[in-house]
């Protein structure tokens, strides 16, 4: 086990901050501890089938970061919604590298829960914005 | 303005229920009526930017209403979370037709909220679980 950084983030924004910190640095271990301490966290990266548990949430971070130059990103927050304990963030991620020319806007659904460590991120759900010119793989809805 | 059924969901799951069979019957009107009444509801749709308010969203279904044939869900549930007041569905729908080969499973975070006048949908997050061969729009993360 790595030793993880125990951080407690007091708001929903503090969580997000650090999950994009640990993003850009691709350090797994800062990433794994905004995640939630429970194995009902669910991660849909870009094209991906959805992830859950700590340990394949954790494994699908690591191929990412290994795969991945050095990032850049600026985040566009669309809507916020917030009851006690819940709070979701639909945003749009615009992600730019030095060497790549821009991607296509990442749409992104993360939802952070209220726990006894603090605001910890259950849900990341990102996908890409691009309609196909001519669909190779058909989707219906 | 279109009638709407004024239906209350006492829960999540009859909510849910409910956005399938307006799926299924393309049924703008009973759609809209899983919705909650306010601007910060978003929805994205497979390859698909986010869309955030009740007319946006309600012509981003009646566009998918009008191009879809006629289609059959298979629904599994892959996580869920709620508390007091908002719940998280994340789900694997797959959609089969009659005259289509079957499509990659699509990937969906539904979140639901509880309001004054029952549980409504507040966010919808779909995407294709599609690897392409070879990548034709960069996708970074």
């Amino acid at each position: 086990m790595a030793s993880m950084t125990e951080k407690r983030f007091h708001t929903p924004r503090e969580a997000e901050t650090a999950f994009y910190a640990a993003f850009i640095k691709r350090d797994v271990d800062a990433m794994m501890a905004v995640w939630a301490e429970n194995d009902s966290i669910s991660c849909v990266h870009p094209l991906g089938k959805i992830v859950t548990g700590r340990a394949a949430v954790r494994d699908s971070w690591e191929s990412i970061f290994r795969n991945s130059p050095e990032m850049q990103f600026m985040i566009t927050e669309r809507s916020r919604t917030q009851n006690g304990e819940i709070a979701v963030h639909v945003v749009e991620e615009n992600i730019r590298t030095k060497s790549e020319p821009p991607s296509a806007p990442v749409q992104v659904t993360n939802i952070y829960r209220l726990t006894e460590t603090g605001w910890r991120m259950i849900v990341h759900h990102a996908s890409p914005a691009s309609q196909p010119q001519k669909p190779e793989s058909k989707t219906l809805h």
